[in-house]
Order: structure tokens, then C-alpha cells, then sequence
């Protein structure tokens, strides 16, 4: 892609591009940090959604305790760029990469990894100490999803282990309820962040009978957090498409039934143009799957109404056009169905407020 | 990720990763250099599936006459990598696009591209001139696809208005039948070549009937080559995945009733970790949605008997595994659902032959 300086109006990018405005961005930091901390609730947004440095440290300045990254890589580049705290949401089984997070961690940042099984923990410490560091192990709890320790009382002699193992700190529990974020009602959300609150009942009680304190309960979407944070059981709130939203999200209800893009913004957009019209209706623009992914479900077209998505390729998306608005060269934005897999397709966002470039 | 030296075992790679096997990858190359050369066919594969001059030259020197491109900046990467014709299978009309081809139509190579619309014409010879080079010009035939010229009898003007352009060539029709690549059974795919052929003949008839040339007629794919090739109407492929396959192709009929992945061979692979093994019969791995595109299926485990794939989400693909024969820290070789999105989202293949490193 060619250079693209600050100041060039969003209407000279060229397409595909993966554009953020930083108005809509900066008031859905605003608004969680704000309900983070009226819950009483630590935040610690999770940076796979945005896999940026700048957009962390804007968390930060905003009074996250620290990050969620997903895998390694993404904790390394966020201690790099001077997020003290992180915590991998995920198993770490591969020797290679628990010698990296140790790495971390001896170079003075606060590093944790979640752990599932009891095999793990001997592994774990060894990397550890073999870095002269200490590493923040979290037992997963399996909520609905794929890994985690599926019996509650079993965490209670996995906490034993890592606590007697030198070299690990027992950190907690993540307990993340990932299925239930993009269901479309409330109160089947709530109803399922009421069984994942069953099941770290379970566990703290397993911790308590065996004298062992749990410091801190992690985990929350931003489908589902005001349940986490209702529930007087979580401590720490993970949420991170709240920060740009997507198609997916967009269609969900909040508690009061509202659409959740009604509160939070649309701040993540891949800005594509119109290359053909080939017949009457139909209108076909430059951004496919290799610019937005596929997997949840169409774009919405922004700010154009009647304009539908109804076919998403390689390199296009098609839409439905009904009065022939659209003309070969005009510019859309598009609201990706899932911001995650979105982002990971870019190099960078390009940043927009009010129409102009601010940033790469 | 970690650099990878020539020479790494396959079973010592960071996870997840983009592996090539090249023994594979170079018997697919070959079949269809050779099977292109038996029909009388010129063969321009496309490039948009592996977006690698490497390969792309693999391809060259086994007889192709050039490359397609999906979009202009894959176009300037092959051209920059000594690929002297390229073909742009897709309409274009940015006018900061169009000048970007002009200029590398003007530093030696040929370069084509598609138009679907008169309104096209004279801004795309106006780049041209602008650059003091000329630009092949395909007329694209709508196909059961998404653009292209939707009546076969205005194929005739436009070739016309195209001819009568400075700066642009005639070079022929653009006839891809893309919605029939994935039809499983050989028969349904053959009669959907055989409804696409009957436009294209009433393209040529028109034409021949306006006194026009029509030098080439370009098109296919991997899965309906051998229809074009029959028809006697198309004069160039332009398969694609071929060269590495995936797990959507792998399953569909090739005319012998076989599934093609009998024929060729699957090339590529993302490579995966298992990370738990929380339930009995339930492995998850550290491959997903951000290493494999997801919106053509789930992935195929590679030679394990048994092991199934159930669920694909962002870092993750989680296995059913009735038989409990994988453990945290095994090594699989994950068939992707589709091959270009797939490779999109890696920044190099890994090469490997005789499970070990040969080049990045």
C-alpha cells in the first residue's frame, strides 16, 4: 500500500483500508473505563481484538491494571511497548514459548498464562526459574468453552501445586464464558453468565475449604460484562471489541433491549469503492475476505441506507442497491462482522477524525 | 515470530505456521504445466491464490505466459519480481489505480486488466496515454459471478470502443465461471461451463459479426478446467489452487468420480500445537480463524486416523478425538478450508521437504 501521510482526507485513501476513528474509539474507552470503575471492578482490556501498542497504552492511560493477549507474540510486542502487566488467556504447553513469557517476565514486566491441567505446572515453573522469574499462573475454568479444568473442585489441588511450585504465583481464575458473548438476547446471555458463576462459586468455595486465597477472578466480553460485574464473583473484566464494536456485536441488546451499538460506537471501518455496477441493483466494491473476515457473518454498509451486503469474496463484496444509489469510484465504509479477525488482516489502522488522516 | 534457518526440523518450528511442502507443491506444477500443454491451452495461473513471486516464477518456468492478479498491488509485486505479463481479473477504477498499472505497463511489462463498462474506457486510455504506455484491455463476461458485461451481445461495441482507444489493446474476454469451482459433483460443475460457454460463444458471434478479433479467451479454474478445455471456446487457464490445494477443494469429484485431492496433492498445511486436552476425547490446538480462513469450512487433520475437527474459532480449532491419541504439545498438520485467504494471512511460507526446512 502507499505511504499514506497524516492529513490526506479519508476520500483520497486508497481501498481496501482499515480505517478507525478515533472519536468513536476515544468515547467507547471512555465509557468502559468509566463503568469499570463505577462496578468497583479492575479492567484489563483484552489485546487480541486490537493488537496495538498505541491503542493499549491509551487503555492504561485510562486506569487498566494491564492487558489480555492471546498468544505469545501478542505479549511480547505488548511488553515491548511498555505494558507492564499481561496476562495470556490461553494454555502455553510448547517449551519454546514458556522460555519466552519467562523472558518477559525476568525483564521486570508482570506476566501471566493460564493453565488447565496438572502436567502443566512442573513444565511451567521450570521455565520460570530457569529465567530467574516468576510467572502469574491462572487456572482456566472451562465455562461453555474449549479448555479449562472442567471439574470446580478440581482447581483447589491444582492451586496447591502452583503455589508449591517456585517460580509460579497462583494469580486467580480466568473464567471466560466465550459462547455466550454474541447471543442476541440479554437475558439468554445473563442466563448463561449465571452457570459460569455457578461453577466459579464452586471453585473459590474448593479454594476456601483447602486455605487457599484467590486473589483476583478474570474473564468478561463485552456481550456479557455487566453480568460478570453484577454477579459480585468476577473481579477483573476483559472486554475488548467494546473499543471499536463490529457487525456482530452491533446486532445484539443490551439490557434494555436497546441494540448494543446504540451505546457503543462504530469506530472500525474498512473503507472500500464501488468497481462495478453491472446491472441495475447490483453494486460490487474492492474489500473482501482478504480485508474483512467472513466468519461471522456480512458487513453492514454505513451511512447508506437501503444499501445491503449480500455476498462477501476473496477480493469483493456485493450488495443490493434497490435505487441505484451507488456509481463505479464511490466510497463506502463497511462495519466488519468481526473485528478480531478483521484487524489481524492489516498492518495498521489508519486513523480518521472528522474525514482526515491523524495517524498510521 | 522467531526466525526460521534452513535446515530446522518440522517438528522444532514455532506454532502456528505456514508450511509448503515443496515435493508436493512441485508434482502439482508440473501436472498442470503438462496438462495445459496436452490440451493446446495457454496457462496463466493465478497468482492471487499465493501472492509469491517465488512461486510465481515455479509457475513461469514450467511454461505459463504469465501471471493474473487479483489487485493492482499484487500486480506490482510480480512485475517487481520479474513477472513481465500480468493480468488483472478485475475491473479498476480508481483513478490513482489505473495510473499505478499505466506506469507499469510503461516500464516494460504487459499488463491487462478487465473492463465490464463503457464509462471505463476512456479514463482507463486516459492513464494509459498519461504514462506513455499501453494497457491489454479484457472484457469481462458476466458468468453466474458478480461483474462483468451482462448482455454477450455488448461485448461487440465495447471491444469496438476499446479498439478505437489510444492507449488501450483489445486483448479478449475474461470468462470465469467462479461460482462453479466448489460444486462437488463433476457433472453439475460441467453444465454450469457448458451454460457460461453458450455465452461466451454469443460473445464471439458478435464479435465476428462486428468484424472484431478476439484474441484471447481467458478463464477456469481448479475445479472445472478440464469443461473449459473441452469447449474448444477458451484459450487460457487460469487456475489457481492447484498448486497447493485445500480442504474444499480436496473434497470435491474430478470427472473420473474421484475426489480431486486423489489427483493433486495437498501442498499446504498450517501447522498446530496441541495446548489442552481438558476432556476426554476433546483436543484443542493453537490454529485458528487468525492463521486459517473459516468461511469455507473447517480444517482437515493431516494424516490422523480419527481426529476431526469440530470447531474453528480466532487462536483455536478444537479436535474430536474419540480415541484420546493426542497429548498438550503434539505437532498436526491442519489442511486449511481455502487456500488464498489462508496464505493472505501470513507474511511467508515456511518450505519444507523431508520434514525439514529449505527455505522462508
Amino acid at each position: 500500500m502507499p505511504r499514506i501521510a497524516p492529513g490526506t482526507p479519508e476520500a483520497e485513501l486508497p481501498t481496501p483500508c482499515l480505517i478507525l476513528d478515533l472519536d468513536a474509539l476515544e468515547a467507547n474507552l471512555d465509557r468502559m473505563a468509566d463503568a469499570a470503575r463505577a462496578a468497583g471492578m479492575r479492567l484489563r482490556p483484552h489485546g487480541k481484538m486490537h493488537r496495538s501498542v498505541d491503542l493499549g497504552r491509551a487503555q492504561m492511560a485510562r486506569g487498566a491494571v494491564g492487558l489480555c493477549a492471546q498468544t505469545v507474540g501478542e505479549a511480547e510486542v505488548f511488553v515491548a511497548g511498555g505494558i507492564g502487566d499481561v496476562l495470556v488467556t490461553n494454555e502455553v504447553r510448547d517449551p519454546a514459548k514458556l522460555a519466552r513469557l519467562a523472558t518477559l517476565a525476568a525483564g521486570g514486566a508482570r506476566v501471566g498464562l493460564c493453565l488447565d491441567d496438572p502436567a502443566a505446572v512442573a513444565p511451567t515453573g521450570a521455565a520460570a526459574r530457569e529465567a530467574g522469574a516468576t510467572l502469574d499462573a491462572w487456572i482456566e475454568l472451562m465455562c461453555g468453552g474449549r479448555c479449562g479444568v472442567a471439574d470446580p473442585a478440581a482447581v483447589a489441588p491444582l492451586a496447591a501445586a502452583i503455589a508449591a511450585e517456585p517460580g509460579l504465583r497462583f494469580a486467580g481464575i480466568h473464567a471466560y464464558e466465550g459462547s455466550a458473548q454474541h447471543l442476541t438476547g440479554d437475558a439468554e446471555r445473563g442466563a448463561r453468565i449465571a452457570t459460569a458463576g455457578e461453577r466459579v462459586r464452586a471453585a473459590l468455595d474448593a479454594l476456601r475449604a483447602a486455605g487457599i486465597d484467590c486473589p483476583q477472578v478474570t474473564g468478561a466480553g463485552t456481550g456479557t460484562w455487566q453480568h460478570e460485574a453484577a454477579s459480585g464473583l468476577w473481579t477483573e473484566l476483559q472486554c475488548g471489541s467494546y473499543a471499536v464494536m463490529d457487525a456482530d456485536y452491533g446486532r445484539i441488546e443490551d439490557p434494555q433491549g436497546q441494540r448494543l451499538d446504540q451505546g457503543w460506537r462504530n469506530a472500525l471501518f474498512v473503507l472500500a469503492q464501488v468497481i462495478s455496477t453491472p446491472v441495475p441493483g447490483r453494486a460490487v466494491c474492492d474489500a473482501g475476505l482478504k480485508s474483512m473476515s467472513g466468519e461471522s457473518g456480512l458487513p453492514l454498509v454505513w451511512g447508506q441506507e437501503g444499501v445491503t451486503a449480500t455476498g462477501l469474496s476473496d477480493e469483493h463484496t456485493v450488495l443490493d442497491d434497490p435505487a441505484g444509489a451507488l456509481a463505479p469510484g464511490d466510497r463506502l465504509r463497511l462495519i466488519p462482522g468481526h473485528c478480531d479477525p478483521t484487524v489481524n488482516l492489516h498492518d495498521a489502522f489508519v486513523c480518521v477524525r472528522n474525514g482526515v488522516v491523524e495517524a498510521v
